[in-house]
């Protein structure tokens, strides 16, 4: 079962890489408002060209109505998503790339998907989510991963 | 069980991004004298900084010794793998990264590893080998994933 608004978030240990190595993030364990979104894959090319492009417009309209963090969240290590987010421009634009390395939480989320034929497993079908002290406001989910309309950061913005 | 010298490579199914979308590469099943290495991940440290230059550095002499392809197999898809290519001048050299997306290969290979903390699960050690006709003459694997030594292009090229 996927998880629905008014939930409250997996536990997860999503990791980042910092100047001291790999760092865990809890995202259910946050305070206030914040906006996640989940991408198929680092470097693919609706993620790479529309989905993260979508909240780099849209970040400082995010926190000017008072989020507090924009969150990605891929299942792809924390070497990738380093790269990957300095790539797309998510650093400079105060987004924050993290890793799923197991797949751990996307799975608990219910999110996980296989496209087998592009090389990918256990990957998080495309959402973003308006989250508030970890319990789910708001979830707009992709039929097809391969699309980002509900999911893009102007859509979302509009539930704020 | 680890592959070892004399061994014929297992079936494989890796996947490379070309114009038409992705396709699947049998090494096993290449003809004449090939390089081949493995590495723990697209963009971490030491396949980037160390093992992937030395293969960079040294192509022409595989090329000049009578090695028909260097190939590079990670444990990564097939989108991360071109991004890192192109990244590392590995597709400039004319080194093939190959994407095993499913970790399959690898774990056929037995060369298997988990660096939990660093969020690498399933990822190929780090090796070197020459394969003619598809058996493994020359299999230098390294004891520590994160030691480039043994495997590095020059050592490889001193067997040939």
């Amino acid at each position: 079962m996927a998880i629905t608004t008014g939930e409250k978030l997996p536990h997860s240990e999503l990791l980042k890489l910092g100047a001291e190595g790999t760092e865990k993030v809890d995202l259910s364990a946050l305070s206030g408002k914040i906006a996640i979104f989940g991408v198929p894959g680092a470097f693919t090319p609706g993620c790479s060209q529309a989905h993260m492009p979508s909240f780099i417009r849209t970040a400082d309209q995010f926190r000017a109505k008072g989020v507090a963090g924009i969150y990605c969240v891929t299942v792809n290590d924390p070497f990738v998503t380093k790269a990957w987010a300095k790539d797309t421009g998510a650093d400079q634009a105060g987004i924050e790339v993290l890793a799923d390395a197991d797949g751990a939480y996307t799975k608990a989320l219910g999110l996980n998907f296989d496209a087998a034929a592009a090389g990918l497993y256990g990957r998080t079908k495309r959402y973003a989510m308006l989250v508030t002290d970890g319990v789910v406001d708001v979830l707009e989910l992709e039929v097809s991963p391969g699309v980002c309309e509900l999911s893009a950061g102007e859509n979302l913005l509009k539930s704020l």
